[in-house]
């Protein structure tokens, strides 16, 4: 059972997510997928862990994700990962090192993001316990100046498109509302 | 009873709060929260007065705004605030002065924007004329590369959250159509 | 019989509005509005053309629609248009020329823009056939710093606002997953 959350900045779909998470089972297995790399980040990680449940296990991980999201997962601890829009980041920044932005292939670094998509997914369909992915809506703005922007929304709203048709359940969170899509 | 309308950038947002307001009551008290400050901005007023009922009483208005929505206002005269982004703006740049934005604390002007808005849900509560406020989707893009649009999109946000939950009726508005989320 | 999908980047309109147009009758007339000006574009188009049935008529043209979308179109031909932002954008700079933006009148832009748009309206309602249109949600961000991307997402919304309001059937499409909204 897999479940996407998706919307905008600040727009609760994190809350919204645990809330669901709380409902499916009372223990959570809570995977972060940020790596912190400046104060303004560490800052947005404690608002947001000072929200959960002290008693949830947080793991730290934005690849190779089917390690910790496998077969033999407890079925009475539910999955919640977040974010997949920073887990592409990451995968994208760890692809091209520190090579200059106007040698990047863009072709390559979707070809490996989607490699890890598909392997999340593939872990979602064969872990026991139910599975919550959250999600950001990037692609309802001006298109942006920059191309790094552009590529990276194209990418993000491909990936979604990618969950939401494998996923059970949908939901998109507008002012801290679900709204329950599929 | 509050009535909270968000929706992007010429959504129709403004027109649909119209609407509900012109079906709630005969009489409209207005609230205006924008300043104009340059020539873009008073066009946009003028283009939205001139689609507003010549008899709704209008008042410019962005804080103390428990002085104008009060548990003494005419039962009958419908409430709509326009609009709730422009607020928080007025509010941030009242609150920082002509100081320069490096040093701006944002924990400590989100705090302020935060009194306002507590000071305006209760007010909302106190009144006994339906109220109805509209605000701005602004986190579905791709992060701002300007750090004052980040914290501007975060506080929006979580500004957004608070209201939707405080309303009874919540409403998304897209390419013109209502969608009652709440 | 006028339907409108609109929703953000990579959201999946473009895929949402074929099945539409698949369901709608076994011919299409697809008719494409973006000009091919780089690289990017073309890997774009190439992208989305690969998507589509080959048996599909394909048109390119963004202005004098009525010419093409006709009464005397046939009535078992789905005519699906793709995308109205693109045509915004062709009919802004063919007005424009090469002047410079700080000299535009966007007054005159946005008039400009109205008359072919009214013209497209009045073409569908003529039609025989089903007219599938796909257009873009632009105004979710944060307000652009660039003065033509501010112009652009006001007329933008208020083009879907007729659009929105002239057709029979609205869909915003979010992460694949077509939301009817009318």
């Amino acid at each position: 059972m897999m479940k996407l959350i998706t919307g905008g900045a600040r727009s609760g779909k994190s809350r919204h997510a645990e809330t669901l998470a709380a409902q499916a089972g009372e223990r959570v297995l809570y995977i972060a997928t940020s790596q912190v790399m400046d104060e303004e980040m560490a800052a947005r990680v404690r608002h947001h862990q000072q929200s959960r449940p002290a008693h949830w296990r947080t793991l730290e991980a934005w690849r190779e994700l089917d390690r910790v999201i496998t077969p033999r997962n407890d079925p009475q601890e539910v999955v919640l990962l977040e974010c997949i829009t920073t887990l592409i980041s990451n995968v994208l920044f760890a692809f091209v090192g520190d090579t200059a932005e106007e040698t990047w292939d863009y072709a390559a670094i979707e070809a490996e993001i989607e490699r890890e998509i598909t392997a999340l997914i593939h872990a979602c369909e064969r872990c026991p316990a139910p599975v919550i992915l959250v999600t950001n809506e990037v692609g309802m703005g001006i298109v942006p100046e920059n191309r790094l922007a552009r590529h990276f929304r194209d990418i993000a709203g491909r990936v979604n498109q990618r969950l939401a048709q494998a996923a059970q359940e949908v939901w998109l969170v507008v002012s801290g509302i679900g709204v329950k899509i599929k």
